[in-house]
């Protein structure tokens, strides 16, 4: 069950100028699922991505990354059914394909049109249904089809995911607007993670890859689930500059500064929203390192915790187990770590320090936290001035029955 | 349910000559428990022992490396119901204790014994219990006391575990016997795996550090579970010198090499019977990687297959989901690795290559391997010539149930 999630209103969902989008039914598992969606780009806008290091990637995914380089983008044609990873070359072959028939439709070069895809690995991509439902696809797009695009990406998630902000730029309001999908790092079967935000704002190309990045690393790169990491896993950012406001030239200005914001709100909307509908989830964790001396070191140690069996189990259980989590800090990989000067807080409550238990701390306390759905654990580390942040679910007899007959 | 794995019959545990086993009842967790086991080394033995990595490490790990830098070691203790870890200052005191109350019984000094707990994590030390029983250990000693002890060391390990050898080293017959447990890399709150393995072969003490550490790694070193890494992980290697073979001095001489087999050869017997008695295993599963350009590489293969729970979660559902295995190579972290020129096997069967499903593979064939309950999976990196392998078990509703039901 999602934990503290339900679908976002579709009047929420805002249009951005210069994006339409447009969803029909191919039938790849199911007759009548509607399954393809297209996102129209106006002339101009700016696109980046950035994509899993699955070195079995998906060949959607080796497309994404040579369009990216060769040409400015005017569609996306997202499939769900299907992955095509792990197809070799007669992947690569049908996903470039469906970027031809787009191209087709749309009059734009092949090279403007990325793919995506999520579903089912090593089974070919069903180009026989995908390509005569483009045309359908293209007929459907609408500036306010965003929910109906959140739904339509979805493989196994329970709920939808979207979300929207606006924001100043430069006098002018900007929108932001995101999907996403994803319920464990990777499905059983299934890629992934797929998100797609798109802001009106006016903004360089040069800086569209920083950008990418960085609302990456403060939203998507911050879940998981159950550790593995999709052969699909990708996150665009579009910004198509019908916003009206001066074009953002400097990633040390304000509005910089202001677009990263509402972008990243936006993306860590989406991005928790997968942690909250993880396969089995009854329980919402958020890991919180503090004081470390750098970035790695915290998000080494925020991991071991939150990709932790035990952990996770016993958050499932309501059991406060602290032994699980100073074991999962202690083998996280940080050789110089002091286990005595560092503190460990679960919701507002000291649990240990001084490398034991909290002298404080009292079972009463630890089971009064466990019995919430939404739980932050903290690690104060007193070495540093870096902080990172992971969100995660619980691990529960669900996530075993889900993933263990997902194909039987 | 253990795979595959039966207690070792008493009378098959060889005693070792220099050692002497005591069993005595503590009463720590349950009364009338058989949770204390000394172990008497004759003068002169050696011993070297390697130990959990973890930040969090118990006091008697401490203290175990304390004493092995500054004495020849003439006892080991260990009890069960209690990790002594996460104790602060105050349980290093306790364990000092532990090891003080012994060598007054036995004559030796406090450096000559090494202390070995598991248990629960976060407990004091309950030292009114343990001191007043080791008269009764001690009282106990006897050469053939191995099963006993591996049973007293148990802690909800299902089957003891245990195991001997003999070889010839220059003319001479020598004897190994080993007991062990654990049956996750970390327990419940428990502490997990001790490994002690014993020899009368005779062999140059300089050399000890290196055997230890080399046994281990082709052993001890190759199992997980869970993936998570115990606070209290010992293995120790004993050599009593009294076989009567010249004292091997050389790691380069067949002797040594005869030497090393005979005790890996009982230690991976004692390492894979974790993995069979793994918390909710129902298949016992080995994970080999071939060809592969360095150590490293290969291990980190192996262990991403090996830790993956959907990888883990198919095994139990009998599923050859072959795209969890292919994603976990992929997402393992060789950044230049080619899917497009290994090979994955199930068992004897080519299940994918060339980047994608093997064309002579069939689902029936997968499935067929899946039924059985001793599965290997192979993998060909085709990039070197180095091999390594980890055995794990599958991840099953039974694992949750132990693991979320231990302290509630």
């Amino acid at each position: 069950m999602p934990v503290n999630l339900t679908p976002p209103d579709p009047a929420s969902l805002l249009p951005v100028a210069g994006v339409l989008l447009g969803i029909a039914s191919a039938g790849i598992k199911k007759p009548g699922r509607r399954d393809i969606t297209l996102i129209e780009l106006a002339a101009g806008s700016r696109v980046a991505g950035v994509f899993t290091q699955n070195r079995f990637c998906a060949a959607p995914v080796t497309l994404c990354r040579q369009h990216l380089t060769q040409g400015t983008i005017r569609a996306l044609v997202i499939n769900t059914g299907n992955a095509n990873a792990g197809t070799g070359e007669e992947g690569l072959r049908r996903a470039r394909q469906t970027c031809e028939v787009v191209a087709g439709i749309m009059g734009c070069a092949t090279e403007q049109v990325l793919p995506f895809s999520t579903g089912v690995i090593l089974e070919p991509l069903p180009v026989d249904k995908i390509l005569p439902a483009l045309p359908a696809a293209y007929a459907d797009l609408a500036p306010n089809h965003w929910s109906e695009a959140a739904h339509a990406i979805m493989t196994t998630d329970i709920v939808a995911k979207g979300a929207s902000r606006q924001a100043q730029v430069s006098g002018k309001t900007v929108t932001v607007t995101g999907i996403a999908k994803g319920s464990g790092m990777i499905h059983p079967n299934m890629a992934t993670m797929l998100g797609f935000v798109a802001t009106d704002a006016a903004i360089a190309a040069s800086l569209m890859p920083q950008l990418v990045k960085d609302v990456a690393d403060v939203s998507f790169n911050c879940v998981t689930v159950d550790g593995d990491t999709s052969t699909n896993d990708s996150f665009i950012l579009i910004a198509t500059g019908q916003a009206g406001n001066a074009e953002i030239g400097d990633a040390a200005s304000a509005d910089y500064a202001a677009l990263k914001a509402t972008l990243s709100e936006v993306a860590i909307e989406l991005a928790q929203a997968m942690a909250r509908d993880g396969e089995g989830a009854t329980k919402f964790i958020t890991v919180q390192i503090e004081g470390g001396r750098d970035h790695d070191e915290c998000k080494q140690i925020a991991y071991a915790i939150a990709r932790s069996p035990l952990v996770k189990t016993a958050f499932f259980a309501s059991d406060p187990n602290l032994g699980r989590i100073l074991a999962a800090i202690g083998y996280a990989g940080v050789s110089d770590l002091d286990v005595n000067t560092l503190q460990v807080y679960l919701g507002g409550v000291l649990v240990a320090e001084k490398g034991g238990r909290a002298a404080s701390y009292t079972e009463a306390q630890g089971a009064a936290v466990m019995q919430e759905t939404d739980i932050t654990v903290r690690v104060v580390l007193n070495r540093g001035k870096v902080n990172a942040t992971v969100w995660t679910c619980d691990f529960s007899y669900d996530y075993v029955k889900i993933n263990a007959e997902y194909r039987t």
